[in-house]
């Protein structure tokens, strides 16, 4: 039997939480050694990468075994025995508690410099959006001018897609269901173009022109359309996970030697690289700040997509012990 | 209306074909201007490449557009006007016939130059076979030592995969339903280990294992448990082609930075490439020569899976004009 959070984490922490399954979120008094964006208040003594006082950040992540080939070439991310930051387990068997709560205690691993005047309201998102996209733009060289990307979704994670894709130089259509969002991913994003998916004349038009597509959808979808975008040996990376099996045609991959691919966040190292590319380059999420009592609230309109493009709680500020 | 190929095709050839549904192959007199192994008895004014006498080869195109990216990369393979040898389409819109037949007329461009005392009949099924499974192995850097190769399917594409990734160095453990295989897979192909794909202890044994795998099976298969193989940006590569779509769960791919990519034949300097690298390898597809008039027992037998592993019509000795 896994002990309790109180009596075997050593630190005393203040938090919301969902108790159930309604996800109803209440005050909640706990133990933990876990924390998502701060202060680092205090250090253990064998803590070399960070002092009291540093800006830090955690991302998805809070541990892995550092020991297979995954952890040995900074792939934590894929480690088979990784730990979660939200809705996991640590090694001893308690879970971790996620970050909204007062305090956190990390292993430095796990631990993100933030960069000198960097916000951290508006970058906190990066650690998992800005790693979901800026990883595959990297591992499959889409980082570069000239190539053509597409971007489907304009959410979270499609907003912050379509930044980096412009700051690396490349082109970025955004595919969409949505009309109402060509404003937005044109002129605010700056976004090159704009296609509706269900609109198969614009479709059919763009057969054959992108190099690589990052796939934010986590619902089920087609993405025969999305193959026949592609050019020879284009992409189609998802970064979305719907829950069931997509429907996967062969033949128009065989016929243009095409690729779809999985990517799921990134390593630490490659987390720390995006960090400070983004502060380089000034790209930050489009946030919307709420206190943490609004949390229940924001959850219903996370459902409904009713946000532009993600809810930071201001911890700090509006969290007060129940 | 396409003209018929009586009249504009000038060259007067003898085959078989099949006339309608059935399937049922018949003598066939007809004219054209096209050939698939065996020696050159006359050339063009504008041809340099061969001359009366060379042994040559032709797979599975005839022609493409030679403007395309595609084209000018070396993929006609891959270009959206290719013309099949066999159910293709020539620009003129009259019919392209295959090999079954006493002569063909070919553009030198899509003509394969055999090597010196490279066998024209075992060889003769690697200008599909052979590139098929060649050019996704080079393409995806699989062609070293080292490198831990599935090949699933032990048929006629999955013998000439084993093979060629032997001659590269590679690590092989062939994957099949069929328990019986496994003597001619390690004994006669060389393979270094055989999955019972079925056998559900052997599969999870297996886990996280495989660099790659080719997929060379064309019937509806579920891939979850190939892709559960494939370690870390591991990369199933399909080069068979089932009617219906697949299965794509998207998780094991996210959670594991994997790719499912297809793969159709290769360029024409590749194919020559790979012909070149066999006949100095020793490698040749494993065959069984068959009479003209044998064909229609070879079909029935092709739908049993009864050959192992291609069927080789001597046309030479065996057409006669009907």
């Amino acid at each position: 039997m896994a002990k309790s959070a109180e009596t075997e984490q050593p630190v005393k922490a203040t938090g919301w939480a969902a108790r159930d399954t309604s996800g109803v979120l209440s005050p909640f008094n706990f133990s933990r050694r876990h924390e998502l964006v701060g202060v680092v208040s205090e250090v253990g003594s064998k803590v070399t990468k960070f002092k009291a006082g540093d800006k830090v950040g955690v991302g998805c992540m809070v541990g892995s075994c550092h020991s297979c080939d995954n952890c040995v070439n900074d792939l934590e991310n894929y480690c088979p025995k990784v730990i979660l930051t939200y809705n996991g387990t640590n090694y001893d068997g308690t879970p971790t508690y996620g970050g909204y709560s007062d305090i956190m205690v990390v292993n430095e691993h796990f631990v993100v410099l933030w960069p000198e005047n960097f916000p951290l309201d508006a970058g906190a998102p990066l650690l998992c959006a800005g790693i979901t996209t800026y990883s595959p733009l990297k591992y499959f060289g889409f980082d570069k001018p000239g190539i053509h990307l597409g971007v489907v979704g304009l959410g979270g994670l499609g907003h912050v897609a379509v930044k980096f894709a412009k700051a690396f130089g490349m082109k970025v259509t955004v595919i969409s269901t949505s009309p109402d969002k060509k404003d937005e991913a044109i002129k605010q994003l700056g976004a090159d173009s704009f296609l509706i998916s269900r609109d198969s004349h614009q479709m059919e038009a763009a057969i054959g022109t992108m190099d690589g597509i990052i796939d934010t959808v986590s619902a089920v979808h087609p993405i025969m359309p999305l193959i026949n975008l592609l050019k020879t040996h284009g992409k189609l990376v998802m970064v979305g996970a719907p829950e069931k099996p997509l429907e996967l045609p062969l033949f128009p991959l065989l016929a243009g030697g095409k690729i779809v691919a999985g990517s799921g966040i990134g390593g630490m190292k490659e987390t720390q690289e995006m960090i400070d590319f983004a502060a380089k380059n000034n790209i930050t999420a489009d946030i919307e700040i709420i206190p943490m009592d609004y949390v229940n609230n924001a959850m219903e309109r996370l459902v409904k997509s009713d946000v532009r493009y993600r809810f930071v709680i201001d911890i700090g500020n509006t969290l007060k012990a129940a």
